[in-house]
C-alpha cells in the first residue's frame, strides 16, 4: 500500500503527451520513500544496499525536478563523500555508504527550502503530478514543439505507474530497444541494456549498455555479453512481446523494459523515431509484410526530414586523417568548426559559420545548439543517448560516445590519439560510420536509394496535385527533372539579365532617353533571351514552362558604389552625372512597392513585348527541335486588377500574331498572371476574365498581408516567434489564417469566373510540407517549389490527398 | 418633310448625356440643308441671305465634326474672301457673297477628302448621329468626367430636333439664361441674348451679347437695349416659362432658348452651374421659398467644392505670370518669399516675413518649417506625398510634384521654363490648380458666409455619422474644433518628438546600449509629452481623444548628410562612427513594411510604458483643470493579430493601474488599434476580443492592399489614371472594390465579436466625400480628418445619409 511502512507502493509520475517528445518532459521515480519505508523496503527486498541507493536517487530527481535544487549539488555531495573515503564508481559504495550520503542530501535540502525534505508521500506524489504538468512548459519542452511543430495547447497527462526495479542485484536490468534498427530499417531486434541498474542509467550514458542481441554484440565487438547469452529465458519473452507489439502497432516500436529478479516488465511502447532512410525501408518491408497498406507507407514518411536523403556523404576515395572513432548515431557526413558550447554554435551559425558541437554528452538545454550546428560529436552516450536520438530527429550527423576523446571546456580544446584541437579548428564527421576526422574531407552528392523510388512511386499515385520547379538555368531545370518535377512554374525572367552583355544592354536600355533607343537596346538582349527559352523549353521538352515577365525595379540593374559607377560610366560612354541622376530618378524609398512587375511593362511596353516575342520565337525552334509541342505560360507579375492585365496582355497576343505571321506557324500559349497582392485576391473574379492560369506569389503576398518586408523582418521575427507572437515565421510556412484566406479567395472567385483555370502556387512556401497541405486543402492544381525540395512537395502532396480520402471514406 | 426640295425640315443633332457636360460633346445644326433644299428655303423664308447663312454655317460644322475638317480652314477662306471684297463683319455679306462663300466651302471639302459635300440627306444625318455619339470619346470629355467623376460607361444619347432659327433677321434672337445668378444665388432672372443671330454665336463670344432683364443691362452700363425692352412680349413669355421650369425641376435652371419671328421655343433646360457661394444662398432660399426641404438643400452642395470656401483663393482678376505646374496638393492661395530650408523658413516667420518653402520633397524634420511658411512647392512627389498630407492637415496650401521645376540648394535658386528665381524672391502658389506663379497674385480672404453655418447646421441634424479631425498641435486641435470636429479622431504622437530638446532626447534613447538607457532618454521627453497631452485634453474638453503610440522606423530620428551626422555626434558626445553604426542598423530597404508601429511597442516595451504614462497623468490633470472627465482612447499601430494586440495592451494595463495606484484616481479609457494591413482585416473577429475599438488606416492599408508606395507612387500613378488602368487614384478616393472589401470585411468581423466596437477611419479618405459616403455605407460611427476637411465630411456624411433614408423610403 501507498505509504504502508512494511509494504510501500512504489510510483513513477511521468508524462504522457499526445506525441513523443523524449527526454523533454519530467520524470520522477521511486516515489513513496521515506524514512520509515526505506527501511520496510530494505526488509522486504532484503537488500539494504537496493533500498537506500533507490531513496537516495529518489531524493535527487524529487529534489531536482519538484522542488528545483540544481542536480550538481547533490553531485557535490556523492562527489565528496567518494573523496573522503576514497571511493570511485557508485558500485563501490555499500549500504552505510548510501545511508550517509542520504543524510547529507536532506540537510543540503533543509539547509536550501530550510524545511526537511517531505516525508509524508501524499505530498510526495502531488508535488510531483504538479511538476510533471508543469514542465509541459519548461523551455527546452518549448523549443522542441517549435521545432517539430507540436501545439503548444496540446498539453500532457501525467502516468502514475506502480515501480519495478532493475537495480536489484545481477538478475535484474533495464533497457531500451527498437523492433527494427533505426538508423537502416533492418528487420531485426535492436537495443541495449544495463544490469542492475535502473532505465535513467540507459539514457544518461554514463556507463556504457551491453546489446541485447548476440548477433548485435559481436558485429559491434562489445566485450561484455549480450541479453540473449545473459538471460534467454527474458530474452526469448521479450522477442514475442515485441513481435506482438508491433503487430499491434503496425509501425516499429520504441520500448524500455525492465527485468526485476528475472521477470520481464514493459514500461512503455511508442512508435520509434528512425533515420529517414530507415522510414524508407521499414515502410517498404512493412508494406511487402501485409502490414500496411502503400497509403500507409506514405504516410509513414516525414516530408521535412527527405532533406536527410540529400544530405552529402564521405568521398570514398578522398584521403582522411583520423582522429577518433565513435558511434555512427545520425548518418551524414558533415565539416564544420569546433565549438564547444550550444551558445557558440548559435551564435556562430547566425554569421554563417559552420560549425561542429562537440561535447562530453549533451542534454535537453542543447537543443538550439544542436540544431545550429552541422553535425554533433559527443564522447559519451550509446545510439539511444540523448544527442542520438535527437540528432537523427533533426536529420543531423552525428557521433557519440567517441570514448577516447578528452574534451577540456576549459582549455576550449580536444584531443584523441595523441592530437589536439582547439576550438575553430575544423573537422569532419561522418555519421554513418562513427569516424571523426581532421580538417575538411570532400564529399559525394547524395544518392537515392532504391526505397526511395519505389516510395516516391507510390506517392506519385496517391497524389492529385502536380509538382512543378522554380527554374530558369539549364542546371537547375535539368535537376527539377531528376528530382521529379512536372514542369516549371516559375522562371524568373531577370535572372537571365545580370550575365555579361546583358547587363550591359539592360543598362543602356533603362539609361535611354525614349522607346526608340529602348528597343535598340532590347533587340540586342533579344536573341541571347531567345536562346535561354530555347534550351530550357528542350530541356523540359514539352512539359509546362511558366514564364514570369521582367518583375524587379528598374535600379537593380545599376551599379551602385561610386567606384563601379565610374567604371560603368566609362564602359557606357555616359557621363557619370548623368549614370547618378537616372539612378537617384529610379530610386525608391520602398522598392518593394516601387515601380515593378507589370508596372514596368506598362510604362516600358518594349520590355514585354521583346520578352514575348523571344518566348514565341523559342517555343517555335524548341518545338521544332524536339518534336514535342511547346505551349508556353506566359506570367504577368504584380497584378492589381483586370485593367493592368488587360493591357499587357494586349501587348502579347499582338507579338504573338506577328510571329504567328512572319513565322508562319500558329503558337499555342496561355497568358495567365502572379496572385502576389491581397487587392489581386480580391479582384479574382474579374482577373479570371483574362488570366487563364493563376499562380499564388506568396512571397509577396505575405509580405503585403502582413506589411512586413522579408529583407527587413530580420530585426524582430525572431523576436516574434520566440514571444509566441507568431506560432511559426510565416516566411517559410504559410499563414493559413490570413494568407491562406486570401488565397481561397483568390481560387474561389477565379474559379467561378472560368471553372477550368488553371491554379498554382510558385512562392517559397510550395516546398513547405505544411503549405503544401493547405494548398491540396484549398484545391490548386499544382505547387512550383526550388528543385531540391521537389521531393518533398511530391511526398506532401501525396499525404494531404490521402488524408483527405480516409476523412472522406470516415465521414 | 426632310430632305424635301420646297419645304425642307432642318433639324439639329445633339447629345443628351445623363449628366452636363457644357461644351463637351459635338452638335450640328442646320442638318437637312443642300444645294437644293437651301434653294427652297430661300423661297419659303423669302431671305435669301439667311438661307444660305445657313447653309455655309452647316457645311462649316459638319465639315469640322463629322468630317475631320479643322474650323481654321473655313475661317480662312472666310477670311480672305472679305478682304479681297474689304469687308469686315459677318453682316457685310449678302446672299451672293454667302454663295460664293458656300462655292468655296465645297471645294476645299473636295479638295481634302477627294469627294464631294454629301448632298443626300440621309447621309447627312447618319454621319451626324455617328460624330456625336463619338464625341463621348473625344480628349475634353474624357478630361472632363475625369475631373467631375462622371463614370466613363454612361455614354450618351443622340437627341434630334427640328430647328428654329434665331437668325431670321431682327424679330428673331437666341438666347441663354439662369433663372438665378450662378455667381451670387440671388434670386433674380439672369442672363443674355443676340438678336438675328444662331446659340453658338452666344457662346463663342463672338459677339457682345445684351442683357434680359433692364435692371440687369442698367447695372451692367450696356448700350444695347435689354430683351425686356426689346421683345417686352416676349420676355413676359419667357418670365412665366421660367418660373414653371424652376418650380417644376426645383432647382436654378440654366436654359436656351431662340426667337423665331417673334415665336420663343425653349431649346434646352438643365440644372446650372453655379459658384459654392450660390449653391448656399439658392438652396437655403429655395428651402424658405417652400421648394425644397432642408435635406433636398444639403444634397444640392458638392462637399468636395468647400475647399473654395474654406481657403483664400487668387483673385480671378489679377494678372498672373506662370512659372511651372505641379499637382493642386493642398487648396488655396498663397504668396512669400521663396526659402530652401525649414530652419530658414522658421527664421524668417519669426521675424514675420511670409515665406513658400521650396523643397524638392519634404520629410518629417521639415515640419516646423512647413507650419512656418504660408506654403510649400515641392518638385517631388503626388497627392498624397509628406508634404501633400502635411500641408492639407495644416491647411497650408501646397504644390507638389512640379517635375519641370530644378531646385539646387546650393546655388539656392529654382528654375523652370528658362525662368530663373533664386531665395527671398516672392512667388505665389495656387494649390487649388497647382499653378505657381512669379511675384504677388492679389488674393481674396476666404469667407464664410451665415449661409454656411445654417446650410451646415441642417447637415449636421441629417448626419448619423461623427466627424473628428486628425490633429496633435494645440493649433490644429483649435482649428478643428472651429470647423465643427467632434473629436480627435488620430493623434500622431511621433509628431511631437522632432522639435528641440524632444529629438535630442529621442536621439539618445535609440543609440542607447540597453533598456535602462532608454529608459533614461526617455524620462526627460516624459514631462514634455504629457504636457502635449494635458493641453489637447484641454483644447477637446471632454471630446474623445484618439493617440497612436509611435508609429514610424526610428531611422526616422536620426540625421542623414554628413555634416548632419557630425553635428549631431558632436552635440550628443558620441563619436559619429557609433552614430554612422546605429544609423546603418536602423537602415531598412523598405521601411514601410518594416521595425515600426506596434513592432518597435513590442521590442522597446519601455517606450509605449512612457507614452501610456504621459496619457493616463495628462488625463487626470486635464480632467481636473477642465471639470469634465477625459476618457483617451489610445490606439496601437499596425497591428497583424490578437497576439501583438495583447501583448502591448498588457504593458498599457500595467501602466494604467500604476498610475491610478499613485495618484488614487480611477482612469477610464479605451485601448484600440489602427486596422491598417490586410491582415488585421482578415483577423478582426480575433483581434476584436481584445481591441474595444477599431480605426481604419486606409493610406497603409491601400499601400499593402495595392502593393504600392505613395512615396514611390509618382513615377506610375499618374500613367494609370491616365490610361484609364485605375479609374481614380486611391489614395485620394479610396478603392471601394478592393480596399473597400477589407474594410467591410473588418467592420463585420469586428462586430460580430464585439457589437458595440466604435468604428472609425482616420486615413485621408476620411475627408474626401465619396470615401465619406463608402464609410457611411459599410457603417462606421466616425470619419477623422484634417482639419480643413472636416466641414467637408460633415456634409458629405450628411448626404450619405440623406441618400440611405431616400433608398429606404422608396424600397
Amino acid at each position: 500500500m501507498f505509504g504502508d511502512a512494511k509494504n510501500a507502493l512504489l510510483v513513477s509520475v511521468r508524462s504522457g503527451a499526445r506525441a513523443s517528445m523524449p527526454g523533454m518532459l519530467d520524470t520522477v521515480l521511486n516515489l513513496g520513500l521515506n524514512d520509515a519505508t526505506v527501511e520496510g523496503l530494505a526488509e522486504k527486498s532484503g537488500d539494504r544496499r537496493f533500498a537506500y541507493d533507490s531513496y537516495r536517487r529518489f531524493i535527487q530527481m524529487y529534489s531536482d525536478v519538484v522542488l528545483g535544487i540544481e542536480h550538481y549539488e547533490f553531485e557535490d555531495i556523492l562527489g565528496g563523500y567518494k573523496d573522503e573515503h576514497d571511493k570511485h564508481l557508485d558500485t563501490d559504495l555499500d549500504a552505510e555508504d548510501w545511508l550517509e550520503v542520504i543524510t547529507r542530501y536532506k540537510a543540503c535540502v533543509e539547509e536550501r527550502l530550510e524545511k526537511p525534505f517531505p516525508q509524508d508521500v501524499h505530498e510526495q506524489l502531488w508535488g510531483a503530478i504538479g511538476a510533471v504538468f508543469g514542465s509541459w512548459n519548461n523551455q527546452r519542452a518549448n523549443t522542441y514543439r517549435r521545432l517539430h511543430d507540436i501545439p503548444d495547447n496540446w498539453g500532457t497527462a501525467v502516468n502514475i505507474q506502480a515501480m519495478v526495479f532493475g537495480n536489484m542485484g545481477d538478475t535484474s536490468a533495464t533497457g531500451v530497444a527498437f523492433t527494427r534498427n533505426p538508423s537502416t530499417g533492418e528487420k531485426a531486434l535492436y537495443g541495449e541494456f544495463l544490469v542492475n541498474a535502473q532505465g535513467e542509467d540507459v539514457v544518461a550514458g554514463i556507463r556504457t549498455p551491453q546489446n541485447i542481441t548476440e548477433a548485435a554484440r559481436i558485429e559491434a565487438g562489445m566485450p561484455d555479453p549480450s541479453l540473449e547469452m545473459l538471460m534467454p529465458a527474458t530474452f526469448v519473452e521479450l522477442k514475442a512481446i515485441y513481435e506482438k507489439l508491433e503487430g499491434h502497432y503496425r509501425d516499429m516500436q520504441d520500448l524500455e523494459f525492465t527485468v526485476q529478479e528475472g521477470k520481464l516488465w514493459m514500461l512503455q511502447t511508442r512508435s520509434g523515431k528512425r533515420t529517414t532512410k530507415a522510414a524508407f525501408k521499414i515502410a517498404i518491408d512493412m508494406v511487402h509484410e501485409g502490414l500496411i497498406t502503400r497509403d500507409e507507407a506514405v504516410m509513414r514518411i516525414d516530408p521535412a526530414a527527405l532533406d536527410q536523403l540529400l544530405h552529402p556523404t564521405l568521398d570514398p576515395n578522398a584521403d582522411k586523417e583520423l582522429i577518433t572513432i565513435g558511434l555512427p548515431a545520425s548518418p551524414g557526413a558533415a565539416s564544420g568548426e569546433i565549438v564547444f558550447s550550444p551558445d557558440e554554435a548559435e551564435k556562430l551559425n547566425a554569421q554563417d559559420v559552420k560549425v561542429i558541437l562537440v561535447r562530453t554528452e549533451t542534454s535537453p538545454e542543447d537543443i538550439h545548439g544542436m540544431h545550429a550546428a552541422e553535425g554533433i560529436l559527443t564522447s559519451r552516450g550509446g545510439m539511444t543517448s540523448h544527442a542520438a536520438v535527437v540528432a537523427r530527429g533533426m536529420g543531423r550527423p552525428c557521433v557519440s560516445g567517441a570514448g577516447s576523446l578528452h574534451i577540456d571546456y576549459e582549455a576550449q580544446t580536444m584531443s584523441s590519439a595523441g592530437v589536439t584541437l582547439k576550438k575553430g579548428d575544423i573537422i569532419t564527421l561522418d555519421g554513418s560510420t562513427g569516424e571523426v576526422m581532421i580538417g575538411e574531407v570532400a564529399t559525394l552528392k547524395a544518392e537515392m536509394s532504391g526505397d526511395f523510388g519505389v516510395l516516391m512511386a507510390w506517392a506519385d499515385d496517391a497524389r492529385t496535385m502536380g509538382v512543378r520547379a522554380n527554374a530558369e538555368t539549364p542546371l537547375d531545370a535539368r535537376t527539377a527533372r531528376d528530382f521529379g518535377a512536372e514542369g516549371i512554374g516559375l522562371s524568373r525572367t531577370e535572372h537571365m539579365f545580370f550575365d555579361g552583355e546583358r547587363i550591359v544592354a539592360m543598362r543602356e536600355m533603362i539609361l535611354a532617353e525614349d522607346a526608340d533607343g529602348r528597343r535598340k537596346a532590347l533587340d540586342k538582349i533579344l536573341p541571347m533571351q531567345r536562346a535561354d527559352f530555347v534550351e530550357l523549353f528542350e530541356i523540359m521538352s514539352g512539359l509546362p514552362v511558366t514564364i514570369r515577365l521582367l518583375d524587379p525595379p528598374l535600379n537593380e540593374f545599376l551599379p551602385t558604389g561610386d567606384d563601379e559607377i565610374n567604371q560603368v560610366a566609362e564602359a557606357m560612354e555616359v557621363t557619370p552625372q548623368r549614370l547618378r541622376r537616372r539612378i537617384a530618378e529610379l530610386d525608391e524609398s520602398n522598392p518593394m512597392l516601387g515601380h515593378r512587375g507589370c508596372r514596368l511593362a506598362i510604362s516600358y511596353t518594349e520590355i514585354p513585348e521583346m520578352q514575348a516575342r523571344a518566348i514565341f520565337e523559342a517555343a517555335i525552334i524548341a518545338a521544332e527541335n524536339t518534336g514535342k509541342p511547346v505551349v508556353p505560360e506566359v506570367m504577368v507579375p504584380l497584378i492589381t486588377g483586370k485593367a493592368e492585365l488587360d493591357n499587357v496582355t494586349a501587348r502579347i497576343k499582338d507579338i504573338a500574331a506577328q510571329v504567328e505571321k512572319e513565322k508562319g506557324v500558329k503558337i499555342d500559349y496561355l497568358i495567365g498572371t502572379m496572385i502576389e497582392l491581397p487587392r489581386a485576391c480580391l479582384m479574382a473574379e474579374e482577373i479570371a476574365q483574362t488570366a487563364e492560369f493563376f499562380s499564388f506569389g506568396t512571397n509577396d503576398l505575405t509580405q503585403t498581408t502582413f506589411g512586413i518586408s522579408r529583407d527587413d523582418a530580420g530585426n524582430f521575427l525572431n523576436e516574434y516567434t520566440a514571444k509566441g507572437l507568431l506560432e511559426v515565421d510565416p516566411f517559410i510556412s504559410i499563414d493559413v489564417d490570413g494568407v491562406g484566406e486570401l488565397v481561397a479567395m483568390g481560387v474561389e472567385r477565379g474559379r467561378k469566373t472560368r471553372p477550368d483555370i488553371k491554379l498554382g502556387i510558385c512562392g517559397e512556401h510550395g516546398g513547405d510540407p505544411a503549405s503544401v497541405t493547405f494548398c491540396h486543402q484549398v484545391g490548386l492544381d499544382y505547387v512550383s517549389c526550388s528543385p531540391f525540395r521537389v521531393p518533398i512537395a511530391r511526398l506532401a502532396a501525396a499525404q494531404a490527398a490521402i488524408s483527405e480520402r480516409l476523412k472522406n471514406d470516415k465521414s
